[in-house]
């Protein structure tokens, strides 16, 4: 008997109707042999709902009273799951995270799990039931209802897994899995069957939107196979696996792009040790995620460095970096919000040097600009002009034959 | 140092806004030299829409399910009152049924409470913060979360003022208190500023809509102090205490008129024991609430019986009385929906004969027909048509000196 | 026949019971042979929701697509409205702004009404019928649809009213009239059942919450009588008329206060023309609401100004008073939010000189030091400590003889 | 330059986030040379919650005020995405159906197109600017609003598109197009890439649940190339086109199944002329929707006849026939709702006689019993036993060639 953990997202179970649609498919997966464990979200936009009535109440927003407020929300969404299971004759119970084991630490609104406890979970599977289990949430050593953070549901899901030591984790979501590129820049995109953990991983580094990164690192940590899949079509999507040699050894399997970052450039910085531990310090302090770092040689001991960060923390970072930019003697700051990253994720790369020059020489016949360039094991990624980055998305995925 | 139990219901807690006002009145209280407990429902029409969302999920609802579902109102609720309080510089917890101490039976969804322990609402008051409890919940001798069902939220409030001695218990609602008739029907009508419990509890059972009758009972039963009071206006309201002398002595203190029952007559029933009890033991187990019963004298060993369900229960009541009606050898059953009850009610009158008299001769006098009677100590209703129910109330409050 | 225009905001028609009962009251209002007009605004909170998804959808909105997006609120107002009317009985007939003949200028989001002609909300009535309008709508002179603004349900209850020629305007809302003074500070405040024109405009200057300045300004113009009362207790509310000898001359009639507003004083300003003028200027250019402004006489050719604004305004008010301060010859400009004002109304002060010295005195004695002061005819304020402000209040209302 | 018209359904406008992806796409798609004409539903499932509502406010629902509440959804999403479309630099203008030239009939809830007069749209598109039409809605005869029922935002897409003379109109949903099979059924189903009018319509009929048959319809009617997509993904989807000799020509294209239908039996029915007449009219009096009717050969005079209706109306069907049965002299019904139906649909099987064969054959060595058949130039259907559908779609999948 095969032991599947179904993680099913906010638009999974947005309205009544979606609801009774996942029950159909968690008692179908049982007729086909399966044990289920059930994670559920909070119903659509909920916690986004919630954290905003926090905010048109009250500035000062203890962590405690948030997490009671949030984990409401799949309170709801486990319980009317339950009755809907009950309703076409499937037994399940509700668990909040503290029935289901999940003892946290004490960091409010994002909280750290120290141990999983699933003994209820499990009993129920041995019953012959299905349980469903609150995703994002669990009890802490002070006896408070805890809230994992955003996205926390598939660190549910994923640590549910790894604890019941189950077949598999399917990540349930409104996208039908991982595409070799986003479909609206590459219409002829595909959807990728397979992937290691460490493609996975770059992709939403690289800025794939879908899955979100922290379940993705659970997964590789504990090698849990991840299903990411749609609640829409239902069709198979992506597995999320172990590298193997039986998988499809592309030497790059997808081409993925960010239009989210922004770069800051501080010029004439002088030479010595320390300064851009200073600038990174201070932006690490504010909380900025600074992503790509560039530093040009120094000829005649000034340098330049270039950083991106999320657009959105822009004006944090030049602020930030402007007024250090006196103390530490460099000539200014200067900021560029239209730019864009390309980047080519592929676990063949690693027995392929030519990649990267044959990214360059593609750019460049596609009169495409390089700006920054950073790369990893399994990735390379370039910073060009953000009006180039449709054509250079098209141009690399045809020219690493990732058409379909 | 005074302590106040104030319970806030869905409407005065309905949005930020209103969350806001709340917790300003919970400060004010505090710094007049008072210690608060709060008690407060889910906001707005939430339990409503919860319970709309299970319908519409399912037709089978376990209740253990149910009540994991609805106490997510309250909970919410709690959260956000302590926020807002945190907010303007009051220190306050939130706790759940569970954690306030309710322990109840297992009856899910409509569950009684076998014991309350307080010790961490009283410790919270102690330390000089604000207790701030979910209403109408619980947690089982099971280990599960439990609902005390539609107005729990009042028997919450009473059974913890009772459990903390406090000095009162506030119940804050959309109305401004207790009137001596329907301002709709009479705009001379007048709140009251007292009421004894035995005065509140007949006006309930006439058909006064507010407060609730179950927390009017439990107040009643521990002689809790009741404030019935608005939380729109904050003016005082009605209080609701023990019955003593010094309490104006109005022979009668209110008309109350009830139009949402409906009269169904049994005729030519044989006059032989155990008639009556089949039907009424009938309705009972349909859950049908009989009011009124009149039962007129038997000439000829046959007789009729009339008797008031609320309309809603109309069409039941009228399909079991058939049922029954040849069987117990009755000749026909006649159902009348357009009656309405008016009553009055008063302390006083226990020593004062002539008010039943009097309202006879005043409903004469307005062209008002009687068609049933039914009397308590302290209460008198007439069931008269529907179409006179206005005059009649109006003649009333006038014949008994309540006009303002 | 009286032909009544009855307006009901927001939290009256909030859910379906409230619109159902709010179709009873119309009935009823009709049975007591009464014409009925009604004008409604939209559900709850709906307004303000659809303000908020506009903002979380984008910076840039356009003022014709704001009003297309938020007059659908009232237009599901009279939809519903007028079937729960149908629905006993009562036929009506909703009309949008623009078909209830209301014409206004270009000015999207806040349009200004150029002429009413009620053609056809004139023939439903003539035809027995319950004509049901939107508020706060109507039609452009380019043919879009426009928005009257916040609280416009009023303006377009009180135009109709004058235009219909109608007998009374009755304002629901959730307080159930205008008192004496706030019964959360005042428990002996009593409700006025009648008020001129002049004392209601006075009283929302001065920081009366209900009902809103917009509508009493248009009645006091087109002198349509108010009717200010509660849809929650439905009880006859405040009367808002013309003045005349039969009222209830008290000298005083109301103590209002307010918290809302933060003082900013400018320090040693050269007493030279057009320095004064040059502030204000900057302020209502940055649309600033000042409210009162004291100067003090100048000794040495320097003087100070100080101003009150709303709170929410503060910052704003401090940077642009700032930012002159230098520019015209000031030593610095200091701000204080810790303030209060409480106010006397009354229409019987005009022959009566010595109220301004009572309520010095009074204050005095209460041990509250007044701050600034300013006068209309019918009108006193002063500027107190925010921690004096209970007692103030209380002492006033004492005072002046307004306590029950 | 190329005439898209871009239709999003409910989930594609849910919330402000996926609003702005759509506008996104609208800018994109313009970028890539393209004019766009937009419709769009209401959010999400604000058509329900105002159904709701309504049925919640009232039992009588005149026609013409549930339009004017209904087609308040639409008003909201087009100056919504308005907005979007402005802040991201494309200009946009919202227009009602009125607006966009929709003329209908008077027939409330579900009125008919009589004309529509796109000078409005057209001159907006001209103007290099975005028309947002409300979808579902038009203008009466009378003037008065109306919605065009359910679906109908699909309807208003194809309308505008045919007389625009556009070259596509995209219908966005939340599936990635129209599969060969349902995919939770059958994990190898594929989405096609093309697919003729006809097969569509007779895939609706059949029981595929996107597109919805009434867009369909008007599509196949006015030849308007449809591209059924995600608003998800963004991948390309299906198109449903003019049937060419391109076309991939499989036998067969699809297999489509239904369960959510049930059998009526009337056995014994004497075999006269009318008495079938009799019975479907009575069925189609009541709205029953009767899809399958079969009819065994008689041989002693008497014949049955089955027929197939959705299970909700199954109560009503089986009082109907019941009624009638004495009356035409059958001897009884039966009803049977553990049935489902399995369709093959295929432009091929035209000219490939063999089709019904190898079904039948297929379906017998997979141990299935075929209940009654029904056949079309295009499509075969067999009524077989639930339990028994889904082996049935899958060897079916399978031995026409059809899994991926």
């Amino acid at each position: 008997m095969t032991l599947v953990v179904q993680k099913f997202g906010g638009t999974s179970v947005a309205d009544p109707e979606r609801i009774r649609q996942v029950a159909d498919h968690v008692a179908r997966t049982r007729r086909h042999g399966n044990e289920v464990v059930v994670v559920v979200s909070a119903m659509g936009k909920e916690t986004d709902e919630l954290i905003r009535l926090a905010s048109e109440v009250a500035t000062v927003r203890p962590g405690r009273e948030m997490d009671m407020l949030i984990t409401a929300g799949e309170r709801k969404a486990t319980a009317l799951l339950c009755m809907a299971l009950h309703d076409i004759g499937v037994p399940a119970d509700s668990f909040t995270g503290s029935q289901a084991g999940f003892l946290t630490d004490t960091t409010h609104t994002n909280a750290r799990i120290l141990e999983v406890r699933p003994d209820r979970v499990r009993q129920s599977v041995d019953a012959g039931r299905v349980p469903v289990v609150g995703g994002a949430q669990g009890v802490s050593s002070d006896r408070d209802v805890t809230f994992l953070g955003r996205n926390g549901s598939d660190v549910t899901a994923v640590a549910l897994a790894h604890a019941l030591q189950a077949d598999a984790c399917e990540l349930y979501t409104d996208v039908s899995g991982v595409f070799t590129a986003d479909p609206r820049v590459v219409p002829s995109a595909r959807r990728m069957s397979k992937i290691s953990f460490d493609e996975m991983l770059e992709m939403c580094a690289a800025g794939c939107p879908k899955p979100a990164m922290r379940g993705a690192e659970f997964a590789r940590t504990w090698r849990v196979p991840l299903h990411v899949r749609s609640s829409f079509t239902w069709e198979p999507g992506t597995w999320v696996v172990e590298e193997d040699s039986s998988m499809e050894q592309a030497v790059v399997s997808a081409v993925v792009h960010d239009t989210s970052e922004a770069k800051v450039t501080l010029a004439g910085v002088p030479d010595k040790p320390g300064i851009a531990a200073r600038v990174f310090r201070a932006l690490a302090d504010a909380d900025v995620n600074v992503d790509m770092i560039v530093q040009n040689v120094s000829d005649h001991g000034v340098t330049d460095i270039s950083f991106t960060v999320p657009r959105t923390d822009l004006d944090k970072a030049t602020s930030i970096t402007g007024a250090l930019s006196s103390e530490i003697g460099a000539t200014g700051v200067t900021t560029d919000a239209a730019i864009a990253k390309v980047s080519l994720v592929g676990a063949g790369m690693k027995s392929n040097p030519g990649v990267a020059a044959t990214m360059f020489e593609t750019l460049a016949t596609a009169g495409v600009n390089i700006e920054m360039i950073s790369t990893s094991a399994i990735r390379i990624s370039c910073i060009v002009r953000e009006a180039d980055i449709e054509p250079a998305v098209q141009t690399l995925h045809t020219a690493f034959g990732l058409d379909a």
